[in-house]
């Protein structure tokens, strides 16, 4: 074939890996819905206008509507010659405000924002007495809250265990175990914050332990529930689950070998 | 007289100081106006409300529309013998969501919000890049900026200086001297933040003097233009006014006779 007639070579194929950063006040959570403002819909829908192809990124795992996030990680893959820095500023710009892609790097075609990853840290957020600047981003308490017994009660958490009770059972997950590696509560001006790291979190896992150690902590139960309930598995045992937006999730982790820390 | 017939006691006067916070972001500024939502305003409704006769809070200054508290004070004196919890909450419960009371305490009668204050700090918040958390809390500025060099800029602050170049002379001030007793710059993840603290500050003089200083930290100025704009008094030549949503007003200082720290 001559140079005129020659078809165009397709531009490569790559998979991108984002970290983002989401207001989740406005979400319906992370997943995409026939209904409702979720996430993964809006930046979805971002990817197609720029690409000019349907795109679905992949995120690490789903948020809870109303919970925030300062280092979500997805994945997409797709033909494209483009400079990163022009995806990041125009993929930025075509989403909403609630939704910053902080980040935006090529990475291996096997890396995977779910299964690559081995580990996340959740933050969740108490705020003793009203708030105005964190109205949207903690669990307002009206009462004093002991945060030595508090931490106290986290401190049955480290290890891998059935977190059964502290899981919202619909649908029933594949296994119930998972490896806390460190978890703290500490207590800011008028904040507690709790910090959670582990390989993996159900649904609704951090809301429930900070529900029932907000129990703990108000003396309507005692210490040693932690450690029971573990052992039980019984999530009617348990406690509240505290407000999706006191939740944050602060990173996730993956192997050296996928572009991870 | 007999007791039948004897007028009730009026209760005692009393003088009240609060600790505010709140999300400028809605609000016409501090300043009570003829129209426009403004948080002098929400707070002498709430307090009319409350107390049911007219009171005019008294605060330690002004804040700019979009501009926000995390220790604003104020004041106002009212004949009333109800507990200092019963106040706090009520007012909290009348007040919208993005004004919270933080503390509310009795004072001496001649505490003024504004002219008893003996020093301020405030923040000023960069965020480098597209942010979600913090879109409405910091100024987002999309080059880099060489912090190194704004920090060399700021130290030419510290110290008694007529503030004229960095003030929005309309209507022009009795004094244009502040002293200013520290300020820096600091990095915190894509955060560049600015505090500083004075005995009194001038109408947008945090915003002027970060609006310059960026314009040094990107290279479009010398960094000895901060003192040559000390030594001027010229508005005219100094940067420009930095947004106010940057901006947060984290406390203000009381000599100890008047119930200061």
């Amino acid at each position: 074939m001559d140079r005129q007639t020659a078809p165009l070579e397709p531009p490569p194929q790559r998979t991108f890996r984002l970290l983002l950063e989401y207001d989740g006040s406005d979400f319906a959570g992370w997943q995409i819905q026939a209904r409702g403002r979720t996430v993964q819909g809006e930046l979805a829908r971002a990817l197609e206008i720029f690409f000019e192809e349907p795109i679905c990124p992949v995120g690490s795992g789903r948020t809870d509507a109303g919970t925030h996030a300062q280092g979500q990680v997805a994945h997409f893959a797709v033909r494209s010659d483009q400079p990163n820095y022009h995806i990041l500023r125009s993929i930025n710009g075509l989403l909403p405000k609630d939704i910053a892609v902080l980040e935006l790097a090529e990475t291996n075609a096997d890396f995977h924002a779910r299964y690559s990853a081995t580990g996340k840290r959740y933050r969740y957020r108490i705020h003793l007495g009203k708030s105005a600047l964190y109205r949207k981003q903690a669990w307002t308490l009206y009462h004093s809250l002991d945060l030595a017994v508090m931490q106290k009660a986290a401190s049955a958490l480290p290890g891998a265990h059935s977190f059964a009770a502290f899981c919202k059972q619909d649908p029933v997950p594949d296994s119930f175990i998972c490896n806390v590696t460190s978890c703290a509560w500490q207590q800011l001006d008028r904040q507690l914050i709790f910090e959670i790291e582990a390989n993996r979190f159900l649904r609704h896992m951090v809301r429930i332990l900070v529900g029932t150690m907000a129990e703990i902590g108000r003396g309507q139960r005692p210490v040693e529930d932690m450690a029971r309930l573990l052992d039980s598995g019984k999530r009617e045992s348990a406690g509240v689950t505290a407000p999706a937006c006191g939740l944050c999730l602060l990173w996730v982790r993956y192997a050296e070998s996928q572009g991870g820390e």
